[in-house]
């Protein structure tokens, strides 16, 4: 089992694991988004993968792009457009964000990575949201 | 060849041609930048893509952050991270950012896109910058 930073538990939860990756919800109600966080210590930069971890890491990001699809649709706010993003200025360990965003988002048109303050889900969202993406990454 | 949005024009200009993208060099001396522009016609989503297709621009990806490192050292600002960003908010033709950050460069640890004014290159840093980068891309 990789070690997750710390960091990350404050602002996310996990949610499920995939081949290569944990997968885990942002706790911000604002956007469906999802973060993979690869298992295996040590990485930093994607160049850091080898190319077989790679192709993994963006078949499941495509594949959390369907999940954040349907967090969207699940919440009544269908996604509009996919952002993706690999940054890691401040949590270093590699980790790519999978963001559904909407032209009426708090955010739009600019990115989401510290913008503004994360609203928290009413439970029942949370509930929803999670069971909507379950039902993508579990397939 | 690809129709290129002519809102890549104003912000970027024309680097190298890999196999499957076109890349620029975003006028913006703030941050060595590269932008890849995947040749084939009506994409927005990494998920448009078919799955050899998202190998090669993930690969493509990786050798411009190498490019990106590149123009960092050749400018004496050697890049400490890399970010990789994929939004298309505003510019729907897929696409794919590949940006050298530092601890000390304006918008750090925040984001880039949509962040300040663009800085132009001086003329001979711009003719740096671009060797550099052709050094690498071009291997």
């Amino acid at each position: 089992m990789v070690r997750i930073d710390p960091a990350f538990d404050g602002a996310s939860e996990p949610l499920a694991s995939l081949p290569l990756c944990e997968v885990r919800l942002q706790n911000d109600a604002r956007f469906p988004w999802l973060i993979l966080i690869p298992c295996i210590d040590g990485l930093v930069e994607i160049e850091d993968l080898g190319q077989g971890d790679r192709v993994r890491l963006l078949d499941e990001a495509v594949l959390s792009g369907r999940a954040v699809r349907a967090i969207g649709e699940a919440l009544g706010r269908p996604v509009e457009k996919l952002n993706i993003g690999q940054l890691g200025n401040l949590t270093r360990q590699l980790h790519v964000h999978v963001v559904g965003r909407r032209a009426d988002d708090p955010c739009w048109p600019g990115p989401v990575w510290g913008q503004g303050a994360p609203a928290g889900y009413e439970i029942n969202d949370l509930a929803v949201a999670r069971a909507a993406a379950l039902g993508v990454l579990r397939l």
